[in-house]
């Protein structure tokens, strides 16, 4: 079962993800083989089964989070919605975001609706200083 | 002007990267408000002008440099590919390539044929540590 729209994939996407919540989390991703998902410095996690032991030791691993967004761009062309987004992540009792982690978020309509197909994030600043990456 | 697949639009924009042609990797992007660019550890540059001011400040930055590629993932759907890609880079008389850094490239096809229309570059390695990423 998917979504209406991208839009409410994406709210769906990051209730899950605040609420730690891995069923509500993988209902979220198509139920595919292609689907993929990078967590910030590592390799893409291909699949779905692999994206949800992902997420099982992230949400085994955190305490209490919450997430903001800031959509930076946006891209729709016929089935596939593109959103590249700031996530501003506030753990635990800490009064202030982390600095933000950049996210690209591609969701795809089927019959069924729209679901998350890719999810690439990374840090923008790793420590106190933005190194400077040769790119 | 495109290209015939999403797989030579990928071949011409790594062309365009080593050999620091502006021009040639512009020609890769499709000509549009809408691209998105991400270079490690920066937030995206939206449009085909940001994109091209982007490169252009890496161009004019950069010696030479060598870039080998590894597909992770690939997904297509009707007229878009997204590949996840590890890029190795080996920068100037280097033996060896630096740690790899991660890119999520999506090809769009329309009647002049593939364009890129994003790409989000990030480190999987800064410095000699992996840091822990809250995610």
């Amino acid at each position: 079962m998917g979504f209406a729209t991208a839009d409410q994939a994406e709210a769906a996407f990051y209730a899950a993800f605040e609420a730690r919540d891995l069923d509500a989390m993988m209902t979220v991703w198509a139920d595919d083989d292609n689907v993929a998902c990078v967590h910030p410095m590592t390799v893409p996690l291909a699949g779905h089964g692999a994206v949800r032991v992902g997420w099982k030791s992230i949400f085994d691993a955190a305490g209490k989070f919450a997430v903001q967004t800031e959509t930076l761009s946006l891209q729709q062309v016929g089935d596939v919605v593109i959103h590249c987004v700031k996530e501003y992540l506030t753990i635990g009792d800490e009064t202030a975001p982390r600095p933000p982690i950049l996210a690209t978020n591609v969701y795809r309509r089927d019959d069924a609706g729209w679901r998350m197909w890719l999810h690439h994030a990374s840090p923008i600043q790793v420590g106190d200083t933005r190194p400077a990456v040769m790119h």
